[in-house]
């Protein structure tokens, strides 16, 4: 690893910049966005994916491996990444840093706590948790419905036993409410931290929070409360983008890191901006796959940032095609040519949707041990009849060697490219149901919408309080196209069901509920935190 | 400010040793203990006061005027504080830095987040409590009796909604249990933070926690569930010390911050011992009064480390003697000869007390505005008739310069101070009720002690599980010698009614509960949280 201060150097930033977290990380100060907000932005690269699956497809690897290879490659490449949440390290997945030679570092560090951004996010939203149940103890001018309080706790840990709790037992402890806890990613703050310009923006934002509602039922808003101002002072240093290296000394940028459910699952747009003024290509990832993260990148971060991306990389494995086309888990090594050209339909519809908002595509295939030689013809064939441009990534094995055949694909693409074409699928002047609609029929390809009685009451509350111009945000199964998990491939015909419709005003969109949506994961049998061991110098195994 | 590369340079320390925090705050590595620790050690001061009152005593701040004073008559004297806990800073209290010209900075990077210590506790111990839910949820392989689980959830934050919880509610979630959360500075995990020697003991302690009992009665430890690696591993960075300065530059350790009455309420063993190597002289402060912290402080943390004080600083302020008088809070400002000479009654007791550890005291009268002459010679009088020495400090409003007078006392005292006098006030052979005895009879001058049927359940488990030896932790009322608020001055004959006794194995010591001892406090009808404002620059206004 190369010291910090040597990686921000040759990014252009001075020392003077930098506040140091240790030797290897450090936060960007808002001096150095003096200094360079008036260069032209780079050119900003979204990295996708086909719909994810239990073999995983390698996003976050491919992103990374494409920075180190593009740097390689002669073009000046900055990675903009989501923050690692500490209680999936911790519970089901291990790290979010990457792996094999495509990671960046020090991987311990970024998935504990990292600069303590979570953490930061997890005090401002439990501070307005307990402002609000004191604010009912200490008398309710407010006049707040103890039993529309929307607004939950949070806590950076998979914990299942907190989703639902009562709170307020006992002499003297406030009022006995039904409530329940979210994981901190899970938080509006999250979302919002991740979609303001800046601090004063951020508070903004948090001011126009909905808590919940009144015993008139109208809605009340954080602003209310008086605790916006202390709910920022928690967050100043954590609006601050991190930078850290890949592996290959390559400088990335990691900085927030909200649900891509309920929330938009992109990395911050400050850290964005940062990167697109020192990097003459920035690559940045979306959550889950592109019908999910790709819609959400271009629909509400980059139109509430005013972005325009050059050009998206959509990731598959053949694995990964294999099971869309219907093969189980257990069988995804052996080969299986009817299920991989039926799986690649899953791959042909995320293309053909990546060129709905006017941006260029390219295929990444995430190279396995264990691929063979046929199964990949087959994909590059495939990709050569859609017209789209393909090249294997074997980033895992080689690092950035291994991303070059991509980058030297991605370069081609980018001198091509103009984002005077890059369009949003819908308008923000079109009504929650018909953003809604056209998100259904347009990206998954489904015939109909239907509204659960919950949900018709909350958009008749939306049209009746003015909101109709909110961002919708869907939150659906990642694993199909369709609102059914089991769905692969590309299906078409189904009816997608909204169970409820919530509203987070300070990040500025609706959350569209679809099937049963988990905000606080559970620990497996064997959590990853077993797994993990320290010596005495206090290194650590075992995390990744 | 100065940053604070600099004054790690002054107190002797190279750069490669500092993990930065910013330009003004950082950790201290462990390669600094590798050239340090053969180093023979500066002499230890302890800070404590008299029993507190609504007017506020100043102990924080007198340790930091005095630790200033001391640097400006030529004595190389480092600080050993506590951590704020982020709960009380936006409750109650507003920050803990020190106020007036004897403050420690960045006070509002300190106040808030600062380098993430208590963040990193709050982390570890919800781990363990998830990962004892989960373990009963997957199966309770260990047996674990769902109604005696001991451990709870902490929070850094005051909201008494959250004391008692049922969790577990809902299908799938786990088993309905009633628990409940505790500020995180309550967690036995930040005493045994502030108690271990190194990260290796650290793993121990933690192992050694007590969680609850299976259902024959047994009980059960951190270490059986496996996650004591995982949290080990979420402490590994909050175990090296902080290094920040005061406003005069002069190196303070900040360090950990522990309950003072379910713990003991002392800064880090850790931070105490590289204080001793870098200064020749090391200021530090205990909880409370002398009766709780002073007691805890020799009994507790310096036993289990080894150290031997040279000196304490008693801390009295004219309203507090006043207030021990018997003069309500709203009167202390006029003056009340017969209170004062009243009050002074506390003081004398606490005097009395510390000798009984042998070691030297002096009092220091932290002034005010509006102290009458009178008032101060009444107090200096009294401290010669008591033959004690005695300084006035105006540290507040002159800051080093206002510590002269003490630091030239303190000075006189340490030349003739000799630690081979110094004794604990009971032997870890006494059993339980014993030890509980002498502090009563001794420290607080009470007739005798009472024990509640849990509590005599709790004994009989101590003998049986063999664990005598353990050190008590007095879990008693501030405000007064006895376990009654009210009776001020120097109590006598009173009876102290132990409620319960609980266990902190891995801290080592089994805690004494007189009275209602609240863990998560409440915020007041207006919150400290209300007050802060912060302008677009990120300047912080209204946290102290």
């Amino acid at each position: 690893m190369r010291l910090i201060t040597e990686v921000a150097a040759e990014t252009g930033i001075r020392e003077e910049h930098l506040e140091l977290y240790g030797k290897y990380k450090a936060k960007l100060a808002p001096s150095l966005w003096e200094e360079i907000k008036g260069r032209p932005d780079g050119k900003l690269v979204l990295v996708t994916a086909m719909n994810p699956t239990p073999a995983g497809e390698g996003k976050t690897l491919t992103t990374i491996g494409l920075a180190q290879a593009m740097n390689k490659a002669g073009v000046k490449t900055v990675a903009a990444l989501r923050e690692p949440s500490l209680g999936p390290c911790l519970g089901m997945k291990g790290g979010a840093t990457g792996s094999g030679k495509a990671q960046i570092v020090p991987a311990d560090e970024i998935n504990l706590h990292f600069t303590g951004d979570i953490h930061a996010v997890t005090s401002a939203h439990n501070l307005l948790s307990a402002m609000i149940d004191n604010h009912i103890f200490q008398g309710n001018e407010l006049g707040l419905d103890p039993t529309r309080i929307v607004w939950k706790r949070v806590m950076d840990m998979n914990d299942r036993s907190l989703r639902n709790v009562v709170t307020g037992l006992g002499d003297g402890n406030g009022i006995v409410r039904e409530s329940g806890f979210q994981i901190t990613t899970a938080s509006e703050i999250m979302a919002v931290l991740c979609l303001c310009a800046n601090l004063a923006d951020l508070r903004v934002r948090l001011g126009r929070m909905l808590i919940g509602y009144d015993r008139e039922g109208h809605p009340v808003t954080a602003g209310e409360l008086k605790a916006v101002d202390a709910m920022t002072a928690l967050l100043k240093e954590a609006v601050k983008p991190n930078l850290v290296q890949t592996l290959e000394g390559t400088p990335v940028i990691v900085h927030g890191g909200p649900f891509a459910n309920i929330a938009h699952g992109c990395s911050s747009v400050i850290g964005t901006r940062y990167a697109l003024k020192l990097g003459e290509v920035v690559v940045t990832e979306a959550g889950f796959g592109a019908d999910l993260g790709a819609e959400k990148f271009m629909d509400i971060k980059c139109r509430q940032a005013g972005l325009k991306p050059s050009a998206a990389v959509l990731v598959v494995t053949i694995k990964s095609l294999k099971y869309n086309g219907g093969v189980p888990k257990g069988e995804l090594y052996a080969g299986n040519r009817a299920a991989l050209l039926a799986g690649m339909s899953n791959m042909e519809r995320h293309i053909q949707n990546l060129r709905k908002f006017g941006v260029p595509v390219v295929v990444a295939l995430n190279h396995f041990e264990g691929d063979s030689q046929a199964e990949i013809q087959e994909v590059l064939a495939a990709c050569r009849r859609l017209g789209v441009p393909v090249a294997i990534s074997k980033a895992w094995a080689q690092g950035g060697a291994g991303g070059l055949e991509l980058a030297e694909e991605l370069k081609l693409l980018l001198e091509g490219s103009d984002t005077s074409a890059f369009a949003h699928l819908y308008e923000d002047e079109l009504d929650i149901p018909s953003k809604i609609g056209k998100i259904v029929k347009e990206i998954y390809h489904g015939a109909d919408v239907s509204f659960s009685p919950a949900a018709k009451r909350s958009l008749a509350m939306i049209e009746k309080l003015g909101l109709s111009h909110l961002q919708v945000c869907m939150a659906k199964t990642p694993y199909s196209f369709s609102d059914q998990p089991r769905l692969l491939g590309a299906p078409r015909g189904f009816t997608v069901q909204v169970r409820d419709i919530t509203l987070s005003l300070g990040a500025g969109f609706a959350v569209v509920i679809t099937g049963s949506i988990v905000t606080m994961p559970g620990l497996p049998a064997k959590p990853a935190a077993e797994g993990l061991r320290i010596d005495e110098e206090g290194r650590l195994l075992g995390l990744l």
